[in-house]
């Protein structure tokens, strides 16, 4: 007996009424039932997005997501300043290149957070930035950047801010109108709790101003197409409407949960799992971790396949190891979404049974231990990182 | 009682263990079981599109498909031809323009067949045509084209042939390589039986051979990019991958089937419709019908509103009207994928009543009896299109 666990940090598990959603006979795109669903759907993304700025739902990856504000907030041959903190912030620059964008890439250490000053400093030598494009949670590092700040310092300049929310939008707050996020980014398979095949963007007032200015090298991803047809709460192209059903499931799960709620869970789980690592004396890898998945490294002597495929093997756990750079170097854990507190007790259990079957050293169940002291709230015996602060 | 019979020319209903599939708890996309079903999935598809082309998937609707053979195919300022016979084949031309390709179109009346002959004579009048746009089935107006023919003409030119085969494959038939089809494009929720939220993209050598030659503006849908990752039976981004579980099971059932069988279903489940609606008095809209879906004008002093919506409230049935300037003057009944002989009698049975309802002249069980002399290979009293002539 081994149970499938998913603690990849994307796609996340989904709740078997949500599941179960999916094997409903399929329905008309264009019926008034189908209607109705991304009218509720567009609502309950607002609340868990803190937006009221328009909400556009597309078929496509996250990637989708980030192509459509990229070509429809700047046009060929225009400026774009790229906050590049690991693997997916560097995807900006890819899809930049791609459209003849000019992509200034300021570039922050892996596993640091983006500093807001660099982000000011920046944008007073290109003056001429129509979007800074950053992250909420940079998921191959497992950190959380200060968008807050960064915002701030965006707003004071004609430069649109585009966030890639994807794994961090429902996982880590994200309050969109209140930071000034021009465009914001989400996938439907992280902390949204259904499968991947959605994506979603957020768009402001500031950001429709500039999108009306200029005529996109877009079809697909023409926001200015899909802002029309959702006036009628429809879409310009057949959707994946069997996944918005299940968002509609999903999005009811969270508002009866509540959003604080969602919020606070995923800070305790977050917690927990840091709070458990280190006890095992292992090392978290970011200096800010985001609260959707814990990254840490990978102890001297082992390997992060040897430890991955322990987990996978005699437990069903599904973890990931690093991209690119941090190939081989950090396991990532994913606790976001359809996750609760036992999840990662349970992983972090199984992860003391590995350690010490490879032959580290591991003293059982104080991992275990950490974890449940962070969660009932009483002081560990080591530090962790919480509200901002180690 | 009423019992939902999704009779829209995509998307179309799918089969219960198929929907079932989608119930399954998600697995990660990078997992050794997710590149088995992929690879299995990418055999099925060569076997449906009859090819030995590389076959991508992308996780989009159809369009993505249309898009990607658009900006991989031609560079922005080349010179494109669209064999522009109705809303979708219009599309291609959308599309181009928004990319900045110089799109020539060939216009067609809508509900007649493309005429290869003026396919040729377009060709030498703009002989740098980089690719040729074109249409399996024009779901639009329910024609079937004669994509052979258009094959033989542009595979003496240097021009690609991209074909919309999104309404079209699993219910016509479709020999991409016999007939030179460079880029195929198709989606998934018509004859391919699962729900929308994937797109398909054949891509022949000659096409290959122009693709490698140019940087395509384009990230999201990169056919380079796509092929890379499908070497090792990957996507570039996180697909829609409980589609793509999906897709397997329909793909067994195909295979199960047999595509000969599955072509020659559609075929009579075809000819049994346009039976039955010629022997009601009405008039098909089509010169040459595809064979997934039948398009009938709407008979003089009725709204196809009212006969699509006494379908839908009376007996659950679910149809299209006419787009663009078809609006109001045909009605679309869909007949692919997941649909027998016996829901063709149904939808005729309902026409039969509601039509009587709405004070139209129809004598009951005529349809029905000229559908089933059809499905039972016997002589209609009316003649109905049959293997290409009528």
């Amino acid at each position: 007996m081994r149970k499938p666990r998913l603690m990849t940090p994307g796609p996340a598990m989904v709740p078997e009424e949500v599941l179960l959603e999916l094997a409903r006979p399929v329905i008309h795109h264009r019926s008034d039932e189908a209607k109705q669903v991304i009218t509720e759907v567009v609502a309950g993304l607002k609340e868990v997005f803190q937006t009221q700025n328009d909400v556009l739902i597309l078929t496509a990856s996250g990637t989708g997501a980030m192509e459509a504000a990229v070509v429809n907030a700047v046009p060929s041959g225009g400026k774009a300043l790229v906050l590049n903190a690991g693997h997916f912030a560097a995807r900006w620059m890819q899809i930049c290149k791609a459209f003849g964008i000019n992509g200034v890439s300021l570039d922050f250490e892996w596993g640091q957070p983006v500093d807001p000053d660099r982000v000011a400093e920046a944008l007073r030598q290109h003056p001429d930035t129509a979007c800074v494009f950053g992250t909420l949670s940079e998921t191959s590092t497992g950190t959380g950047h200060p968008v807050e700040a960064i915002g701030r310092v965006v707003a004071e300049t004609p430069a649109l801010l585009a966030v890639d929310g994807i794994s961090g939008v429902g996982a880590i707050e994200c309050r969109t109108d209140e930071w000034g996020i021009d465009l914001l980014c989400v996938g439907s398979q992280k902390a949204l709790m259904i499968p991947p095949g959605l994506a979603f963007v957020a768009v402001s007032p500031k950001a429709w101003d500039r999108i009306d200015r200029f005529d996109s090298p877009s079809y697909y991803f023409n926001l200015k197409a899909a802002r029309k047809k959702m006036k009628e709460f429809d879409t310009p192209y057949t959707p994946a409407h069997t996944l918005i059903l299940a968002l509609q499931a999903a999005l009811r799960r969270i508002r009866a949960e509540g959003m604080e709620n969602v919020l606070r869970r995923h800070r305790r789980m977050s917690e927990a799992c840091q709070a458990g690592i280190q006890a095992l004396g292992l090392e978290l890898f970011s200096a800010r971790p985001a609260e959707g998945l814990t990254a840490f490294r990978v102890p001297d002597g082992l390997k992060d396949g040897q430890i991955r495929k322990a987990l996978a093997d005699r437990f069903g756990i599904s973890t990931v190891g690093g991209q690119d750079k941090l190939k081989g170097k950090i396991v990532r854990i994913g606790h976001m979404g359809y996750t609760d507190e036992l999840d990662v007790i349970a992983v972090l259990a199984a992860l003391e049974m590995v350690l010490t079957d490879l032959g580290h050293d591991v003293e059982p169940g104080r991992a275990v231990a950490a974890a449940q002291q962070a969660l009932m709230g009483q002081p560990s015996a080591v530090g962790y990182y919480k509200n901002g602060s180690l």
